[in-house]
């Protein structure tokens, strides 16, 4: 842990233990360096990290203050504590019955998995797509086949490279989305009846390729802050013939955790020791509200063992279906398993994304992306605080979109949604995120709409109905 | 059979038998009438089908004449003789191996999968995508998630209608391309171990997602003009636990066979009779040179059993990955397998076939291709039959735009391959359409690229590579 992390915990511990409360100043910056003996710029390191976590906020011209919503701050969930055993999963007809509402507008989509569409670029990328294509000469069609359009896999390696993430241009294949990534590195790895490690809670997108690929899945116990458990890791991979694991280390879906970059070297010599493939889901890496890009678990991969997926879905262009895996060693078996499946990523979309990358702005909206998340973040976790019923938990995720709420033990979340649906209000049961169903009552939470008064009415109205079911 | 088929046959044997000869005029509409008590519509029926089986040609102002490439079509394969156990399937690789060319530009692909991207109006479809994405709405992003956009599945609807097949929009999943839809729809109804029937020789696509799958196959035997034998149908059904028969009844690939109505009718009552769910490749459907469309065997599907499955890649819009199936009772299956898997097809290429399709021009469009690729045939066919060594035989195809080429026995397939890519030639060898390598004196070889200076050329030397080879 670097200095300015530790100088961060500490405070954030005082906060929690309600030491600093909402409101009261923080030193400033000369005060905490001369009294400390610390640089200024691990002062300011750590109260911009801080800031990040939403539990202090700067105001113009007077310092740094104990944010008005970092009470919730006091309260996270616990690490989970799954079975031990492997298990068969059976899972995906349930998410279908729970998330069918995604296409109906008059739904309030606190339970959607896509940020609003209001955050993206579109006019700007229907005209670096009509661009890409106007200057389309019909030989280049077979082009973009895999492993993908030539500058688009360029743009990405020197993406990772600004990162300081060493990434071969040829070990990255281009694919339609980073679940088609994710999920043909599963079957790249896997044969039928394999045992895969995934967190606790995890993505159920990754309990149903799971669950349709005839595996097993042990899932290991996982912190809501800090993500998942190094020992109970270490146990796993020692008591299961582990094929493959699937984490996201940056704001997991549905926890919002982010690994500290201690945890990832750890995980990445564990996974190494065991000879066991990674396969690491980082489609929110560019969704950080810190002061730099986290690197993912890839960066310390020294064997080709770990296939990094990610996609412009998230940050940049949902609906296009461009995703990608950097796949070290397993490079040349993706190619095939995309040929073999769904041949190419759609050309239209690939040549859109290079049109789009070559040229600046970029960065600028992506900074404009965050800071707009993470406004949101905090109205709807305030909301959350304020409206939920007495001894609700929630995480403060320092990116993403998701924050995971655990309710008063009793309340049912499956009823919840049944009941939220009836009011036109959409939210994630905590059911889906494991194989034994578990997490009943916790709730993941989507703040990437807009926070407006439809949506804070909205949490108003589940907060009701959660005292409702106590 | 119909009365017009039945004298376009009789014709067709005397061509066949040496009676009748290239240069010979046939009789004029009004001698065969008069002399056959047959009416002028049915003489014009049976010479449109020998025209577009590329036996007669009609002269303006003269009449109808044998063409000088008749002589080929005394000479087609037999039906082929696969064993008949069920075998795991190991091709993939091979299939990567000899096709790795694709996307060399100094390699004339005789042996390429694609139709030459000259054929399609890609500046056209260039302006409707643009045209789509400019007028989208940000909310509008989550109505293109399976099934799929709603306008562009009212089109497909409207185009089966069109052709008299009754398929409902709500059975419609659009797919990223019909290799998805084929791929997805074997997944729906087989699990590892499951007996799968394909044709003989068929697709290595088929293969390749029956050995991803871990699933089993079972080949029968096809001929060459006609399509898969129908006794032999019948015995497989009978002798192995058939979870699913993957087909293609329209320009079969790599056979470029066409299956008689009648012989489509009796293999839906055979699956119908036993329960066995029809995996329908038909995405050369379009691409037919004859009078009218032929039916799938979807047409004949009474209990929502049969998958239908195609695309705009070959028709319209090569590398948009915009493919569809009409999935019967499956449907449900199909968009939770296609949402869990690659999401759902790109909204860029959704919205450019939706405003493509809406507008007139497809039709246009289709007449100009199928005019292309029936002449190209024509130019390939006769420089096979000029080059290629004395004995060899090949399919005279009513569509598509494969050929398939049976070289005198002893002549190795892939030795020709491997010598003909020296030459920067590619070739398909037999050895890829088959789980047991048969087809060894086979190749398929694409006419659907311009039938120019080079492609002459390269058939040329692969009639001498291939003598070389005796």
């Amino acid at each position: 842990m670097k200095r300015y992390e530790r100088y961060a915990n500490e405070i954030a511990g005082l906060i929690e233990s309600g030491a600093l409360r909402p409101g009261d100043r923080l030193p400033s910056v000369r005060q905490a360096g001369t009294s400390r003996r610390i640089s200024p710029a691990t002062v300011f390191g750590a109260y911009y990290l801080l800031e990040a976590r939403g539990l202090i906020r700067a105001r113009p011209r007077s310092g740094y203050y104990v944010s008005e919503t970092a009470v919730a701050a006091r309260s996270e969930p616990r690490t989970s504590a799954p079975k031990k055993r492997s298990s068969a999963v059976e899972i995906s007809e349930l998410v279908f019955q729970v998330l069918g509402s995604v296409k109906d507008r008059t739904v309030v989509p606190l339970g959607s998995a896509f940020p609003g569409a209001d955050l993206f670029p579109l006019d700007r990328l229907a005209r670096s797509l009509a661009a890409g294509m106007r200057k389309l000469e019909p030989a280049r069609i077979v082009d973009d086949l895999p492993p993908g359009n030539e500058r688009l896999r360029r743009q990405i390696a020197l993406r990772y490279a600004t990162h300081g993430v060493r990434v071969a241009t040829d070990e990255i294949v281009v694919t339609s989305g980073a679940l088609e990534a994710l999920n043909l590195c599963l079957q790249a790895v896997t044969r039928p009846g394999d045992v895969v490690l995934v967190e606790s809670p995890t993505f159920y997108g990754a309990l149903q390729a799971i669950e349709r690929l005839n595996l097993k899945a042990v899932e290991v116990a996982t912190h809501p802050r800090t993500g998942i458990d190094l020992a109970s890791l270490a146990a796993a991979l020692r008591r299961h013939p582990v094929k493959a694991c699937w984490l996201m280390p940056n704001f997991q879906n549905p926890l919002g955790s982010l690994m500290p970059e201690e945890n990832r070297q750890a995980v990445a010599a564990l996974l190494t020791e065991h000879d066991v493939p990674l396969i690491e889901d980082d489609v929110y890496a560019e969704l950080y509200f810190g002061a730099q890009r986290p690197q993912p678990i890839k960066a310390f991969d020294r064997n080709g063992l770990f296939m990094h997926c990610s996609s412009f879905s998230k940050s940049l262009a949902p609906g296009y279906r461009v995703g990608w895996v950097a796949a070290g060693r397993f490079a040349q078996r993706l190619e095939r398993l995309k040929l073999m499946t769904t041949l190419s990523a759609a050309i239209p979309s690939q040549q859109a994304l290079a049109q789009y990358l070559d040229q600046s702005g970029y960065e600028r909206h992506l900074r404009q992306l965050r800071r707009t998340l993470a406004s949101r973040r905090d109205t709807v976790l305030q909301a959350i605080a304020k409206h939920f019923p007495a001894g609700t938990r929630m995480t403060r995720p320092e990116g993403g979109y998701f924050v995971w709420v655990e309710l008063p033990e009793g309340i049912d979340a499956l009823r919840l949604h049944e009941l939220a649906l009836e009011r036109r209000i959409s939210v994630a049961p905590g059911h889906l995120f494991s194989v034994d169903r578990r997490f009943t009552h916790f709730v993941r939470v989507n703040y990437g709409h807009p926070a407006d008064a439809r949506a804070l009415a909205a949490i108003k109205s589940l907060g009701q109905i959660a005292a409702s079911l106590r």
